[in-house]
């Protein structure tokens, strides 16, 4: 380990570029390592302050000079650091420290302008995985890969069920990791799930299907998928013990017969539970009875921290059960990549509503993907995803005052707190301090709202990037200390 | 994979806790993949029915002695099978298997294998790009540089317009190339043109618009994609002055309003002609008068050979055209990506179709090709396959005993033949000699059979890969030597 000081290693270049910023980098390593060591002690810098908010970087030509690097590894390094959100380059001005910590944007009134608000420097919403985390080598070198090999043929219009090699390599992992009954030809290839979900609605809705049971509280944007295709929700209470098969039959006896039910088996999303044994066999045995539908929609199955995580529901029913899977949470979900593994029955309706929605994915993200998992990049990925968010879970339950509820698992938890009033207290306030937060009552989980709901917040700790994740745990303390009494013993 | 069989193997004490039951358990690998060994083959074991529904299972402490495992690890296997539903715990009377679990699914019928069949080795039917000359280096390469430097914000679920950065450059260029006045925020990235139709049709229905006209011949794909969103079509007759805007008022008076038309004016699919100057005018003024839209399908706009292309329609009268264009013909169809430019009142219902179907283009390909568009690796990329197709349409012309039909553009040309009777003639002659033909009267282009329709190869001479171009040109002369009274001069 060498420290460097720039100023005093002869070179001036770099104060005076630097607009008189006194970097004080120490690079360990060195040869080819030395880019990725400048870029640690450029984020060591940001985050302990001594690269303030708003401060230009010296040019790279000059730290290159007074660190005895190549310029195309400072370069580097800077573009890095830009696409991880730490700094920002504009053109003109030279790179600066990113304002990581500006009120939040205003997300009204959009309108149609293409450029998105900047998002607010601290998030702990769920529903997504941290970016900053996403392999962008290995993806452009599975690219690369892919298309060195890739015939000619396959890339012509796609086959709206996917290509075959990613069909195969699907079926072949959701059947080692998740215990998925499934052949080749059971998996379509979806634009993630919501894409799969659409689908699914529209070849539900084509076999004679008019409702479908919803999990209470649920994804909003889940209930607007379906009722986009026509399909009605009805709703199943969450209980401790998941999704409540016997709420089936009164919502099938008051309106009409439900076709479908739409569960979380290994996570329930947003409460965090696991659907118990005796559900399971429940709901297998109320589709059974139907001629119904299960749709297993297992977002972060591959996410159990406390032990191996339960198999899939798909396994004790293949015939009743959709099975629902994406790369959305151990790779990113700008990738629109995910898979349906489907019964006979439904398979070509399904076919048919891609065709006639106009919808494939494009053949880079499918033929990437099928090279990951294919050399099992995608396994050693999820088993990264899953060290960093068990940590990250580890230490949210640590800083917080009262236990988590649900299981640990997934992406998010759960932080009871004692009343609607003070979840709502707990977001304005957050809101306040820059932090961004739902809960149970705040993003449309609950289809309506009734007497007796729990109160929470939901906490994604998968969501900030990593610069991010310590500042947004304190901003959470500080405004769980603020409110105190907002967090029950 | 070591066969152990419990009964044989020295401890008859699973035979006789386990009720007589005999488990040949088939355990692959050893350590610490025992017991995930162990679970899937008692999954195996209920499923193929050799462990029927309610037996009881063996005492832990005898399976794993039986087994030379752990007894943790059989516990865990237990407890894991309880979990996913195959065996139900009873307390007192130890673990059977559940008795909701029906006897092994039939799992024949399958149909669907994923496999595609091999296509022929000579293909000259139109509609796809040389695949062959699909620029894989350069490709992999904006993968690669397009993940150096994207904000990692990006890599989350992209806004359903599309990525800003491709948004703008896509504005940019079509402005450039085509004359289509556009900002960024007119512009919908859509999954090639076939999508974007897809949402453009849910979107007009939206609006109110029942019936949408259609061009006769046209592709019978674009009418079954209107069809699906509930639209119907009514046919425009295609004049060498391509679509006739006069057959608009009687379409109208016979059936009620219709609400938009869909126009190839740059290169008429299939015939091959570009829209005359007095027919541009007639189809705005009656988009004008009756407050309806035109969707100009620009689909081969970027390759004309003779003279500089026609520019957009759209650029006449930017709110009443929709212009459509995509990569699928400078680079490939498979990667699903195409453009939608917008007049300002069809924004908001476009996006929340796109929202509603759940569909959106995946940020590998959206990054790469703002890349290749930003560097002008795309103008290249057009122009090198302007070049191309441009030698093979003069081979093409040169080889044949008559002239082609239709301006010098595009991806396919006209051979005009006789009759109806000599085009199928001739596309069973090629059937037989290896070559795939496509006829104005076999591909569904005409909506209906009528009497003077004309009859036409539709020769796509940009299919066949490289290698293959020669051999496809050799037989087709050889099929038109064959049957020389088909070919009138």
């Amino acid at each position: 380990m060498t420290t460097i000081e720039p100023g005093a290693a002869g070179g001036s270049a770099g104060r005076r570029r630097g607009g008189g910023l006194d970097l004080h980098l120490a690079l360990g390593g060195g040869g080819s390592r030395q880019g990725r060591s400048l870029e640690a002690a450029l984020r060591d810098a940001v985050r302990s302050g001594r690269l303030p908010v708003g401060a230009r970087l010296p040019g790279t030509r000059s730290l290159a000079a007074d660190l005895g690097l190549s310029r195309g590894t400072v370069v580097h390094a800077y573009a890095q650091l830009v696409a991880e959100g730490w700094l920002v380059g504009t053109q003109g001005s030279g790179t600066r420290v990113a304002e990581t910590l500006q009120p939040p944007a205003d997300e009204t009134g959009r309108g149609q302008r293409p450029e998105r608000p900047r998002p607010p420097a601290l998030d702990l919403r769920p529903g997504r995985p941290d970016l900053s985390s996403f392999p962008r080598g290995l993806w452009a070198a599975a690219v690369r890969r892919a298309f060195t090999s890739v015939p000619y043929d396959d890339l012509g219009q796609p086959d709206p069920g996917g290509l075959p090699g990613l069909r195969a390599a699907v079926a072949d992992y959701v059947a080692r990791t998740r215990g998925v009954r499934a052949d080749p030809g059971a998996v379509v290839i979806t634009a993630g799930f919501g894409g799969g979900l659409a689908l699914l609605a529209r070849a539900l809705h084509g076999q004679g299907v008019r409702a479908v049971a919803t999990e209470n509280p649920g994804l909003a944007r889940h209930r607007e998928l379906l009722h986009a295709a026509g399909l009605e929700t009805r709703s199943l209470p969450v209980t401790p013990s998941g999704a409540d098969p016997g709420a089936l039959a009164e919502a099938g006896a008051l309106t009409g017969p439900v076709g479908a039910a739409l569960l979380t088996p290994a996570h329930q999303h947003p409460r965090g539970v696991v659907l118990a044994p005796g559900h399971r066999a429940a709901f297998v045995a109320w589709a059974r009875r139907n001629d119904a539908y299960l749709v297993e929609d297992d977002y972060d199955g591959e996410f159990r921290y406390d032990r191996e995580a339960v198999g899939a529901l798909q396994a004790l029913a293949p015939d009743h059960v959709v099975y629902a899977g994406t790369v959305s949470k151990a790779l990113v979900p700008g990738l629109r990549l995910g898979w349906l593994v489907l019964p006979a029955a439904l398979r070509r309706p399904l076919l048919r509503a891609a065709e006639e929605s106009g919808t494939a994915v494009g053949v880079t993200e499918q033929l990437a993907v099928a090279d990951l998992l294919r050399r099992g990049d995608y396994d050693r990925q999820v088993r990264r995803m899953r060290l960093l968010y068990r940590r990250r879970r580890a230490e949210l339950a640590e800083a917080l005052p009262t236990r988590l509820d649900g299981v640990p698992a997934g992406l998010h938890a759960l932080l009871p707190v004692g009343s609607v009033r003070q979840e709502r207290e707990l977001i304005a306030r957050g809101r306040e301090a820059g932090l961004l937060l739902h809960g149970l009552h705040s993003n449309g989980y609950w289809a309506a709202p009734a007497d007796g709901q729990p109160a929470a917040l939901v906490l994604g700790f998968a969501t900030p990037p990593a610069h991010a994740w310590r500042p947004a745990l304190d901003a959470l303390t500080g405004v769980l200390d603020w409110s105190g009494a907002a967090t029950p013993r």
